[in-house]
């Protein structure tokens, strides 16, 4: 991967839904009364050494206005700051 | 639980209102002078060493606009911020 | 008591006026150019060590939203923060 | 005093106009300008080692929302935080 | 002088303009663009060790809501927070 | 370079459209549901010794408010706070 | 130079077109998209001792309305906080 995430940021690609159903079984629905979240993995980690996620890791992060989309080739992915990293699905 | 929350997160499960009861004989009137909270049994807890509840403690919990609901088969969860829960029910 | 108070928070029973009164004759009078005030008894600490006031105490508290209505049985109790007590009565 | 506030609080009295103009000769006027101010006596002081008032300071304090009015028999008191204290009048 | 200020304030006395333009030729422009800023004296400084100013000193203060005017005899003083005080004129 | 960025600020060059395809053939779609970014190369770094990225690294940083644009005979540059540069593509 | 900025502000004179041209050959122009700055050069500095800019420094700085302009004689000065200052031209 091309691009190195800086401290605390970490760069995602969003699963599709196809892959969010078999990974572990897991919904994340849509509410009005909660924060809208979406499944992720992780591809790349920031130059912070006390990140608590690593690459390959399967992620639940808010779908906050603060994370960045970048193209590279085909690929869409995210730049995301660690705070709006919810839970690691196992 | 395939879940893992991050840092000071907390994953737990609503309680319904016969368990409510059923529990301690507690109850948590709805009021318009105070915040709306919720009774919830925690189900997985996050990486922060600190937590001060453990999986299986019954606990209330505000209806925060920043917990985010997660559906894993048939059962609803909520990934809760540990400043969200005001006390244990023992 | 069923219910332990998390962190710097305390569960109180608020006094009725008649005890208010008897209690060293304070009154508390509601005032527009002061915050609302009432006089409650501790009845259970949270898990903080370093929280001013034990159980029985009798204290002042700001009517503050962010105290929290539980029921338990037939006894009213709020679960307080520490920053909203403002005095012991002793 | 039946009155023991916590923390950075202290009790005060305040003083009337009389006993103002008594009092070294100072005079507090309104202003548009600035904030306002009252002059008050101190009878009871928190529990915060560092308080830089004691009891029986004759001071200057904001007329802040923030201080809370407490009658005790005959007397009116106030419950102030030190933050609302700008002079000591020696 | 009988206000001893607490902190980080001083007790000061605004400098009229006949003053103003003698110390030293400087001549504090209102400005549309800037703050608006006043001459003054230092008379009393308050118990924080490590404020920057004595009294005697001729300082540049800002013109502040926080500012607070004290009437002692026949002369107004101001008290008013170090973080008000821009400079010192020598 | 003549111009010195104070503290944990970097002055930079804009890539331009062409240069930004060639680098990586990274691509940085603008996008209403996030925070608009742009490639630079970072041109001169400031005085505060914990930056992360050093004069030649090709970066990806917020379109910032905050960012000031400077002149230097022909060419454009940006002074952009370390805390708006999100990436490194190496 | 009579006047003696406090803390972490230094007294400046802003430079004239024709002298911002002269040296080095920099140019700062207005835009919409980013906050406005003026050149500038250090007449006195603060107390703080880690200040970054010296007397005799030309630098870059915020046009920012915590600017405050003061008159000495025929000259016209700005006390700056060293936070608006955003780089020094060498």
């Amino acid at each position: 991967m091309a691009i190195k995430p800086l401290g605390k940021r970490v760069l995602v690609k969003k699963l599709d839904p196809e892959e969010k159903k078999s990974a572990g079984g897991i919904v994340l629905p849509d509410s009005a009364k909660s924060e809208k979240v979406v499944r992720a993995e992780v591809v790349a980690v920031g130059t912070d050494e006390k990140l608590e996620v690593k690459v390959g890791d399967q992620i639940i992060i808010s779908d906050s206005f603060s994370n960045t989309e970048v193209i590279e080739g085909e690929e869409k992915y995210l730049l995301v700051k660690e705070s709006e990293i919810l839970a690691i699905v196992e």
